[in-house]
Order: structure tokens, then sequence, then C-alpha cells
């Protein structure tokens, strides 16, 4: 895997600070870290996604002769960029497969390698894991709120920069049916969507000659832009044209809506269709549109028969980032295990300590509740949520489809009590901490505070 | 150039539709398209970045053999096919050099190609120019609440995937000092900082064994992050180090306080070290920090030398999307120039037609305000802010360093009046209209309004 490009160096400075660090006081104990998200932005549960990313990244871990060259012009130690040039992940990793249901303080990885290696993948674990699985979340509610209406993809022209691709990659893990974005299509198979913009309509002289011209291009695809000038006026212009095409035996697909008033305007737009004879005419509706919206479009009666969305879908707006962190919760030296957390001025921020898996309770096929144990607790009546995915440093897991993780994740979802799929106001799913935990944390919260006052 | 991997399939599929619709109808004029910002999110400014990326695209633009056969599966017409493999970019650009000041409704960029080309590259002009400029203009806020204060960014982990290079990019030219993202260093040349984690800390048995394990490693760049258990405790300890790297003829630089009440911690901290005699030692702020924040933590008179800032600056939060639009503005026909416009429902969404420039009043090194034009049009007493990048495709115009781009940033903020960099409740900075423009605004709505009628 020699030839593909590094991406050693997609992390913090500070990793490698600690590394020369570590490597210096020959302070190399195997450590295990859980990557978990403190406080969900919005609703009750996480759709898991970016996983794919973390298992390509670590098989091909390691620095290329001009990463230790930029390193070097940075004042890093010989010795210790020599040993970076022999560095491979070694480790083992456990993980909840991409499209899981996760919740607040459950580790969906968790690393256990010598502390270089688990230190050095942090930022690229945050990185890739924080924003798939937020636009996975995301987008996992706006399918939701439009109960059975597809929801295309548009976000590439907001998307932040080369973030697109596994934003929308992540659009469809959560749920859409399709994505405006060529790159995601043929990078990912993605099913693609889209017809025309305001410019096409407006670079001919009239509505209705570009109308004719698309029809013309696309007899056996085409959906028209109505809302350039009027939509109401665009309408009747596309009945127009969906008689034509009658004529040459062809049908007009769909209408779109961009502006105004979407569910007034489409109630008098299927009208217009339906007075018409274009019962079959589909309306499309796109916009500044989120979940909240199109909740709303749909309990107001709009007849939308799907949703283009855009910005809010692959920015996460208004919450763009997932406070996802990576927290030392053991390290074994000598042979013995030292459980690790980080205490706080803020409660919230404690972490939990030792060696831990993740259980989750089903009942008729619904999540009933989640159990975080130790290690060597084992939960009864449970499945476990952590699987082995590396193992010496090797994938030991089978890799997925993207259809597959999609299908995960919506039949994952089917799972969750409806209660929990509220777009405000859900309650908390219950995440409880088995007695092996309770009484670790109890007894590592004690030595810390002993600790201080020795110190 | 055609060595360089593609980047013709970065758009939305309508572009492709609406391309095929121009080729198949022979309709392909000379179009002039604007991209510009309809409503600044934050502030009354934006700081522009992005456009190396578009010259670069501009370039190299072709499609390559595996994009058209992944366009032939979408079900494309094989004439239209064999054009594509032959496509290039010829036409103009001008625009706004990276690192300008520009306001709302004014052209940051104008293409003028056959409509084929101007309209294929929309989507790539508006991801890279919106999420520049958002992060660019982000920066500038941050950086300016500082007052003087270095900033560091360090948002790598809560960044949107990929789009982490680029979004570090524009925050060093809108200010910022240095980041953690060794990438982004080793790819643009930013200077990088940072030090430990708490996971540094916790994997010691004693947080006195990760401060003497940091200096001993590090003695002449050692910051030690004193918030993992007790802030005040941990000054104390790093007091101790820091003693101890003065007998070896060396200095502790910094301690870092991440979590609690910065303001308090920050006099309190101070003053430890203070105390000890460690006047030289300084302090670096990080956590949860934006604009607003620093402000306060300045106002209130915290003791703080440098801020570390990540998920709000690398992400734009709260608003993580730059509502820049790419409009048609002009058609040439036979000869003839026919200014175009959107109308819409929501006044706030119609465009300017016409091919335009816009031109800047200055007094005193001070902006006064702006004015659109048409391109026939000279206005006195006035600079000219868009240049000549692109000529007849190939790129005219000289391409400047990173750190040139930044000094130039740095410089026309300068230049900008006070009033106009209030965090909130700036006024906005007046862009007027030329005569001539509006007058032939006023002409097309006339006959825009004229020909619904007849339609």
């Amino acid at each position: 895997m020699r030839g593909i490009m590094s991406e050693a160096l997609r992390t913090d400075l500070y990793q490698l600070t600690m590394l020369q660090a570590y490597w210096k006081s020959g302070h190399n104990p195997q450590a295990t870290f859980d990557y978990f998200v403190r406080k969900i932005p919005f609703g009750s549960y996480l759709v898991t996604a970016g996983l794919g990313y973390v298992l390509d990244y670590i098989e091909n871990l390691h620095f290329d002769g001009d990463d230790i060259d930029y390193l070097r012009t940075l004042g890093f130690d010989d010795g210790f960029l020599d040993a970076l040039a022999d560095f491979r992940f070694t480790g083992d990793i456990l993980a909840m497969p991409e499209g899981s249901i996760a919740f607040p303080l459950e580790p969906a990885i968790r690393v256990t390698a010598p502390i270089m290696e688990a230190q050095l993948v942090e930022t690229f674990i945050l990185n890739k894991m924080n924003f798939s699985t937020l636009i996975a979340t995301k987008s996992s509610r706006v399918v939701h709120a439009a109960r059975g209406r597809a929801i295309a993809e548009f976000g590439l022209r907001r998307a932040q920069g080369d973030g697109h691709l596994e934003a929308t990659r992540a659009t469809y893990i959560g749920g859409c049916a399709s994505t405006s974005n060529l790159l995601a299509g043929k990078t990912f198979g993605i099913p693609v969507s889209g017809t025309m913009a305001h410019s096409f309509v407006t670079s001919f002289d009239h509505e209705i000659d570009a109308y004719r011209a698309y029809a013309e291009a696309f007899p056996k695809k085409c959906f028209l832009l109505i809302d350039t000038y009027n939509s109401i006026k665009g309408a009747k212009k596309a009945v127009i044209v969906g008689k034509e095409l009658e004529k040459k035996g062809e049908k007009l697909l769909g209408v779109r809506l961009d502006s105004g008033d979407l569910c007034e305007l489409s109630k008098q737009v299927r009208k217009i269709l339906d007075d018409a004879g274009l019962h079959y005419v589909k309306i499309v509706a796109s916009g500044d549109i989120n979940e909240w919206k199109i909740d709303e479009l749909m309990a107001r009666g709009a007849r939308i028969d799907m949703f283009g969305v855009g910005t809010e879908l692959i920015t996460g707006r208004p919450t763009p980032a997932l406070d996802g962190i990576y927290k030392l919760s053991d390290v074994v030296e000598h042979g013995r295990h030292k459980p690790k957390m980080k205490l706080s001025e803020e409660t919230v921020k404690a972490t939990l300590p030792g060696k831990k898996r993740v259980w989750r309770m089903v009942e008729n096929g619904e999540f009933i509740k989640d159990i975080i144990a130790l290690e060597d607790e084992v939960i009864d009546n449970a499945w476990p949520l952590l699987e082995q995915t590396v193992k010496n440093g090797k994938i030991v897991c089978s890799r997925p489809s993207l259809d597959m993780i999609r299908q995960r994740a919506l039949e994952n979802f089917s799972n969750l009590p409806d209660e929990y799929k509220k777009l405000d106001g859900a309650p908390v799913y219950p995440v409880d901490f088995s007695q092996g935990l309770v009484s670790l944390r109890e007894a590592i919260v004690e030595k810390i505070r002993k600790e201080e006052i020795r110190a």
C-alpha cells in the first residue's frame, strides 16, 4: 500500500510533538482511547458514519520521505524522524459499523495500541467521524420529516469546499435518494438528479423557448423550473410543453418550485396540472429547505412529491460541527491496567475510565436501552455494538458497500422508537453505566483527588 | 496540463443536462455571469478568497475519458459526449484579487464565455468562493476581536472533512498567525503551532511527570497544558518545571488554559507565574472560543497572550455557508447585447442586469463608498476593483504567494473605517448603482413585465 499518498500529516502538530516526547522519554505503553460524542447537537440520536475512511487510513498509515523532510524543517530530532520512517499502526480497533444508531458517551470507536500509534490517529479519526456522523444524522432527520417523499441532495455549491464528497456520501447513508453532485455519483455510485437552473431559462428570449429546448433534449427526463419570473405563469407554460410532449408520446416528468410560499404554490400548481389532465406530473420543491420547513410543509398539506435540499443538509446548519472527542481511558504498564480519566472544572467534560464495550437491549424489534460496561463484563439479553475491525494493524472485518451501509442505517432507524425521532423535544434515550464501570469511576476520582492533595 | 486530474465532474448534474440542451438546440451565445453575495451572514464586509482555486480549475478544465464513460451511463447523447471530449474554457474572467474587501451585490468574479462554458463552471466557482470567502471573513473578525493578540487556528478535528485544507488557507488570509494543521503547513507553508493534549498528561502517573517529559523533549519550545485536573494546581507545577528549565539555561515559553472561566483563571495564573519571577511565560487560551468570547475576554482584562480557536473559525459557525450566487447578466446574440436579470416573488432574489464593473472611492486611505456601474461607464475619482485574470482561456494575471494575499487582506482591512468592523450592529457600507445601471434595470423590468402579459 506504500504507493498510496500518505495521510500521516493530516493531523495536528501536537500529535507529533507528543510523539517525540513519548519517544524521548521511552514512555510508549499500550493505551486505549475512546471516540465518543458528549452532546448531540440536534435530536436524540446519531447515525454513525466515517469508519470506512478511518479503516483506509489505518491500513495505509506511514510517513513519506517528503513528510519527514517537512518535519525536519520544524526542528524535530533526527533520531525521532528515523523512527517515524518505520512507523506503522500495529494495534486493535473495535467500532460500531457505519450506519449504527449511537447515543452520547457511547464509544463508537475504541483504539488500543502503543500510545505513540493510538495518539497519532486521533485527529484523523475526529475529522472524519465528526463530520460524516453529523451529516448522516442531519440527513436522517430531513428524510424522516419528509414522510416518505424522496430527498435529493443539492448542496455542492454551498458545501465546505472539498468536504462535499464525504458529505454527500453521508447524506446517502442517512437516507437521501440522490445527489446533484456528479463527482459523488461517479465516485460512490450514488444516483444523481437535477435538470435546469434559472440561468438556462433567462438565457432564452422567452421562458417557453427554454422549456421547449429542454423537452427536445430530454423528452423522457423532462423537469421544468417554473419560478424564474412567476411560478403560476411558469406552470401554465409547463402545461403547454407537457401537452406537446404528450403528442409525441412522451410525458413531462415534473416541475420545480424554488421560491415563494411553497405550500400555497404547490397547491395552485397541482390544480393547474390536474385541470389540464397532467395528474402524473410531479412537483419538486427546493430553496433554503430544512427538516423543520419540510415538516411544516407536510403538516400544512403541501402537494410536494420530492424535496431538493442543499445548504442545511450539506453543512449541518445550524450546527456545523459535532463535538466528538477521543479520550484516553486505559494504559497498560508492566502488565498492569491503569484506567484513566480526565477530570474537569466542568463536570460534563469528565470522561469514562477503563476499556469498555457497549450493549443494546432490544424488545420486539425496538431499542429499549443501552449499557456501557467494562471489557470483562457480559451483559445478558443484549447485543454488543462494538465489532472488531482491526487486529494487530490488519483489517479483519468485511467492508460493506455504500448501499449496504445505507440499508443498515435505515433498518436501525426503523428500530428506534418513534418518540426518539422527534425533531425537537425528543426524550433522552437511556444509556446506563454497568456496576463495574460505576465502581471503577468512583475509585479513580478518589485516587486522583488524593494524588492532587499529595502533589 | 492534461496530466492533472480533471475537476470537470466537480459540478451539479444539471450543468451537464443544460449543456446538452444548449448543444442540441444550437443555443450557445456569449454569456456573462456574475458571482456575488446577496447578504453577509455576519458583520458588514467580506474578505474574498478562493480565486486561486478557480484559476487552477479554469486552466486545467477538461473531461477525462472515464468522466465521459460515467456520463454515458447516465444516458447523455453520444454526439454531445464527443463534443465534451474537446471541451475547454475559452472565455474571459475579471475578478477581485484574493484578499479584497467586498460588499453585498458586488460582482467579485465576472465570467464571459460561450454559455456552455460559462454555465459549467458555476458550481465549482460557488463551492470554492463561498467557502473560502466565508472563512477568511470569519477569521478577519476573530483576529480583529483579539486586538493584536495572535490567533492560532486549531480546527482540523472539527472541520468539515477534507474542507479543512482550504479552510486553514482562508483563516491565514484572514489574519490568523498559525495553524495546528500539519498538512496545511506542508502544503501552503503556513506556520504551525501546538504542543500537548490532555491524553499526554493523563498517560503519565503524575501531571508533573508529563510536564518534565515534555520539557526534556522540547526545552526550547515548551508550552504546558495546565487544566487536565485543576488549572491552578497545574500552574503551580508549571512553575516548578519552569524553574527547572531556568537552571538548565532554558525558559518555559507558556502555559495553556482549555476550560473554566478563562478570564479569572488567566488573572490567577498570571499572578502565580509573576510571583515566581516567570514574567516571560505566556498564557494561551483555548476551548470553544469565538470572536464574541475573545472580545468579552479582552474587555474584561483577561491576561491572555494568544488564543487557540477551533470549531467556530474552521466552520464559520453559527453560519456555515455563504449564500454567494452566480447569475446570468448578459447574453450576446447576433452581435447584440441582451442584458438579463431574474425577477422573483422575493425582491431580494432579483439580480442586476448587464456587464458590470465595480469602483471604490477612497479618501485619506479610507474606503468611502463603492459604485456598481455598467461596463462602458467610467467612474471618476475611484479605483476599479475587478482585474482581468483570464483572457481567451489563458491566465493573464500574476499569481501572488499566500503571504502576499494575507498582506493584501490586512492592508485592505486597515483601510476599512472602524465603524464597519464592529462585530455586531455595523452600519451598511454604501454601495451605489450608477445611473446607467439604474436605467437599464428599470428598462428590463418593464420589458419582462410586458412579455409576461403577452405570454
